[in-house]
């Protein structure tokens, strides 16, 4: 089969990235409990960008990046029950989660390096990884879904339990994981507003269901947002740095701070009564745990939510792809399209 | 009646401290739903000595401090049922706190300036504000109980949610809430571990009930606190800066940190990735709901739990009580008798 290989481990620090080849591989077939599934297409995330620089734990070569995918079953290894040749169906890509909603196990990892990923014509993951895809949804959009959707849920519904005419406040809004926090909180009913360097992407957001939003370019954001929205109940960041703290003060009294990320790095000067006095919570999460994963995935039906896609490059412009997520300015996903 | 008064309106960075003037003052009258009560004792809180130095909003002269007291019922006001002239009560300090369990209403306040509190032989509360002494305790015991025993159950047990087996990490153990919340979480059956700069008050907390303790002026205290506690389910902070990293440092996965202070001022340098790879929550807390307050004497009852007090004062050395507040190195509640 065609894949993407990842041959050389670079050193975090040493301003490299590794590059990406395309070559024939062999083809993996199931194993006991696993499903092969003909991938029709993948999608980027920063993980499979991080992994180049090295910026990533556990990284072993040779490996085939890619978390994210959707295809076709092509066959099923011993004991496996549910599914069969023809199916259509989404990955996803959070493996050995295990028992625990609140906490990944130690075995926990994510598909795609170490464990050969979905920038492939073929790959085998276990059979409680494999979800049918949501008939709504092209190969393209159910390929863009999993590791955004996934975390976008667990911060948005499972940690910020936005409900109906909630206030939520999403720092950045872009390329990924608020992009899918922005319809999650939007399809809950909640008043989305966004922040953005662009103005174009607000008007996109608004299309997208938020309610408005303000460029942090602007030295008085903080008060024009806080004016327009009244204060957040949630606020969904994957920015942190001097941003986290603009966050309390846009923050409504007893609501709460969801973090995924940090963009901007550590946050400093945090003035603890300031969280005190408004009787806030913080709440960290990351990825999500498999009931959240079907969970998103029959939002999604339900809604009828489509992820936004930025744009779609064949497997054989990978590293185009890659480099653009990382020096791009995107609007939805970057989705890969694999050749038959 | 016999009263402390507060004259001056010291402006916060004068660096001195208002003079508490002990004089005779009308005896207040019940109002309309209030309960006229004739003062056993008062206890002190770090908020009367801030209100000495102006670092307090809405402080009005003349006026008389103090929050916490506990004593017999002299009079009731038209309308109060439920309490006649010798009961003996305990006072809720937190006034107004409205119909929000979650987040007190823009009208609450906190007895003891500008609304004239405990430091006297009588106060005026209105009766919702008045509770039956818990049997076990004496009047000293019942006065050092309120503002503190409050802040801590909210902490512990609304917020914190700790419970039987949780390991529970209070740092700073000393004067004030901490010892609540020490008192509290061993109660609920949690391993209580302390850090202090005295091991003669780690040696005295365990004796309160804690499981260990380690002495933060030792280089590797954290790493010891580890080895020594398995990590924290809940940690209770009122000490921010430094040691809430600290904190983060020491947290198990999926555990919280609940902070109602921040003695060591704002937090710098913190890493979000700490905070959200550890699925970790952060709960901001301040006083109590009305129901808190009910529940913790009911708790206090149940457990036959005594606060602990440092010392007692006469009210006419209200200065001298109030400086080792401010100084010193406390092992409880710092109490006042009230001269009958």
């Amino acid at each position: 089969m065609k894949a993407v290989v990842l041959k050389d481990k670079v050193q975090f620090g040493e301003d490299r990235k590794a590059p990406l080849y395309v070559e024939e591989v062999e083809t993996p077939q199931p194993r006991k409990g696993e499903v092969l599934i003909r991938l029709r297409n993948a999608a980027l995330n920063r993980r499979d960008v991080f992994i180049r620089y090295g910026a990533y734990p556990g990284i072993e070569v040779p490996s085939i990046p890619g978390s994210d995918g959707a295809g076709i079953v092509e066959a099923v290894g011993e004991g496996v029950q549910g599914f069969e040749k023809g199916n259509k169906v989404v990955v996803n890509p959070q493996m050995d989660w295990g028992d625990n909603p609140d906490f990944p196990s130690k075995k926990q990892s994510i598909l795609g390096v170490p464990r050969n990923g979905t920038f492939a014509q073929y790959v085998t993951v276990p059979a409680e990884n494999v979800f049918p895809k949501p008939e709504h949804l092209s190969f393209e959009e159910a390929a863009a879904l999993p590791l955004g959707g996934l975390t976008a849920y667990r911060a948005v519904v499972t940690k910020g339990k936005v409900k109906e005419g909630d206030t939520v406040i999403i720092p950045g809004i872009g390329g990924g994981v608020a992009n899918f926090a922005l319809q999650i909180a939007a399809a809950k009913g909640a008043k989305v507003y966004v922040t953005s360097s662009s103005d174009a992407k607000i008007e996109n957001a608004v299309k997208d269901g938020a309610f408005g939003g303000v460029n942090y370019t602007s030295d008085n954001w903080v008060k024009e947002l806080k004016e327009l929205s009244g204060g957040a109940d949630v606020s969904i960041d994957s920015i942190g740095g001097e941003t986290f703290n603009d966050l309390i003060s846009l923050a409504k009294p007893a609501s709460k701070i969801v973090s995924f990320g940090a963009t901007r790095g550590p946050v400093n000067n945090v003035v603890m009564p300031r969280i005190f006095f408004k009787q806030m919570e913080i709440h960290g999460t990351t990825m999500g745990n498999p009931a959240e994963f079907k969970d998103m995935l029959s939002f999604y039906s339900n809604h009828k939510l489509k992820p936004k896609i930025d744009s779609v490059f064949p497997l054989e412009k990978i590293e185009e792809a890659s480099d653009k997520m990382d020096q791009g300015s995107l609007s939805g996903k970057i989705v890969i399209s694999i050749p038959e």
